[in-house]
């Protein structure tokens, strides 16, 4: 367990590092408009299109406002009363496109900005704010035939309750009620939920997008709750697979696959994770190679020719091992590249390359620990799943 | 329009009439248990069995805070600084049964407790809290089987996007692909969207255990956002059913037929609403009556003996009139008795019932114009939808 432990510190230490303070700039835009991610009628906060954030809180009487942004996202902001009695303030730099959790600190206190959703974060419903990205046009909400996301309630024994999954159908599921799909099982992060993959991850937008495009065959995505049991709400500590394991591959994937037209044999199914999801992902495939085919780790370690080797038939069973990362996770920080969840990242893609592997390492390019990366990483695995 | 500033007011006049002020119970039970609303981990707030709750805000530079409770709830608590700097208070008497909004006021600022999850009402996204009712064993969530609630994105021409809605399907029908189901069209109130009556609504939980019983034919529930266009975020003011309407009937209900296994013809298709989506139903089904045959309006209204006769073939064409109010909505109110909605529901029922027409009119008992209201309402108007 001592090992989770220390990833922890690594990551507060590696995070802190690929955010370095940003000098002012001379000239902010005055091109304010409100997030995307903002709740109805709600004017702020507000992005421009450099990708500054602007907040504006309204507590007439309150000592001390600031604003703490979530990793990635270059620090915090403390906000400054206006004479009208507002709280108003400008982040110092241009945050990385994409999705940031935050939240407010009023006098003292945590509270959510009242102007935005809330995101399901660091175990807390958090607020969130979305700096447009440039090529956010593939998860955008289109036109085009749209899959559903499934609010599934399926029994488990091991945790003696209904727990609740989400099943992405993909467009025409209802139609054809002979064709069967492959399905992918992907998991969130730590201090995250079986919600964050198909809000702040588009998942549906991004699959729907795809499949317009015939850029793949339409899969199932199934996302539920990995921080089972022995997870304790505050941190990785007392992390052990073994009750998620149980609800992951005895209890949820047996009803899915009695409840949903699913290709159920090992071919046809894959499981992917980002993060913390990405440490499921590697224990519970590498323990079931007779049931999954397909590996993703998205920012959440690699498979080494040590892993290869210590499981009997991977080379016959894996057919993709997808590891992918933003590029401000590696590279140019405090640890001369190393990857906090172990081993070089890079060094293994092309080890298991060398050693006949289909395996494939994509970096997103300035991103963080964040949204936009495993977005990316879905849109560029999803095409590499199930291919005959 | 005039006529919905009136019933604003006269809600508000009314709400504030049917919460008398408590007189302090001498002994407040010290049986304390986290609302079963709060976030995962959260202690607080707490209710008792008496069905006091008490709140705790850390927030220690803050002046003051203070609980603003929703309608119904009797008002609100001002919080006291505890010696460690933790802000504390129980409310002054117990609360009604069921689900109440709530928001904190921070040193003037409007913010969500951080210790429930949020609830969107009053066009915000609102903190909750649940005082167990005696009766909650119908919407509980058991070992039974379960429907599923399906995120649908629906193409929407007359707004120009894609519009969201819920659909519940009912344990089984992914089984029997050969049978169709009749649907329900289900309207929230003012200020709150398409996520409600599956979140605080338990709407799902209603039905599968409702079918488990064996006590109702199942059916879908099809739940879109009916604050279309012209309602304006703020107010009832600007309300015009017809672009509702239009995405309602033209364009979300062939959606739903074309893509769920349903009977689209009108003896199988009903409309119900809570609050303002009574008042939606009741203008959506006596304009369409080649399309609706069960009519439902939960604190939102009735129908009088002049509908019926202003409406060719109501008669023939309506199979259930369905209006349900909470009792602290009637009776000794200040006005008498007298409706904000218009009419007297319990003098209309009885006029429907003697000219022939299938007329119920149920009370709720010691609920106000909440959901627990709604909650029982559904319960029990499902058994009397689509009954040969």
């Amino acid at each position: 367990m001592k090992q989770y432990s220390i990833i922890i510190v690594f990551l507060v230490i590696f995070w802190c590092a690929v955010s370095p303070a940003q000098t002012k700039q001379t000239s902010i835009a005055d091109d304010w408009k409100p997030s995307t991610f903002n709740q109805p009628g709600q004017e702020y906060p507000q992005v421009n299109s450099q990708g500054y954030a602007r907040f504006r809180i309204i507590a007439p009487e309150a000592k001390s406002v600031s604003v703490s942004l979530g990793l990635g996202a270059r620090g915090g902001t403390t906000l400054t009363k206006a004479a009208d009695g507002v709280w108003v303030g400008t982040t110092e730099g241009p945050l990385d496109e994409g999705f940031h959790y935050y939240r407010l600190t009023v006098d003292g206190g945590t509270f959510n900005d009242p102007g935005t959703l809330n995101f399901y974060g660091s175990t807390r419903w958090e607020s969130g704010i979305e700096i447009p990205a440039h090529d956010r046009d593939f998860y955008a909400l289109k036109d085009v035939p749209h899959g559903n996301v499934q609010q599934i309630l399926f029994p488990s024994k091991s945790t003696n309750t209904s727990r609740r999954a989400f099943v992405y159908t993909p467009p025409g599921y209802e139609k054809d009620l002979n064709r069967r799909y492959p399905v992918l099982y992907l998991q969130h992060g730590w201090g995250e939920d079986e919600t964050a993959w198909s809000v702040q991850g588009h998942a549906n937008l991004i699959m729907d997008n795809l499949i317009a495009e015939n850029k793949i065959k339409p899969f199932l995505i199934v996302m539920t709750y990995g921080m089972t049991n022995d997870v304790k709400i505050g941190g990785l500590g007392g992390f052990k697979i073994e009750p998620f394991q149980t609800v992951l591959v005895d209890e949820l994937i047996p009803y899915v696959d009695a409840h949903f037209r699913t290709l159920s044999d090992q071919p046809h199914r894959a499981m992917a994770g980002l993060s913390m999801g990405g440490i499921e992902t590697r224990q519970i495939t590498l323990s079931n190679l007779d049931k999954f085919s397909h590996i993703g780790l998205l920012s959440g370690g690699s498979i080494s020719m040590d892993d290869v080797k210590n499981t009997p038939g991977f080379k016959d069973k894996v057919r993709l091992v997808f590891v992918s990362y933003g590029s401000r996770e590696l590279g140019n920080n405090s640890f001369g590249g190393r990857n906090p969840f172990g081993g070089d990242p890079k060094e293994n893609d092309e080890a298991l390359k060398k050693a006949g592997i289909n395996s494939v390492f994509y970096v997103s390019q300035n991103t963080a620990h964040e949204f936009l990366s495993w977005r990316r990483s879905l849109k560029e695995m999803a095409p590499l799943l199930f291919k005959e």
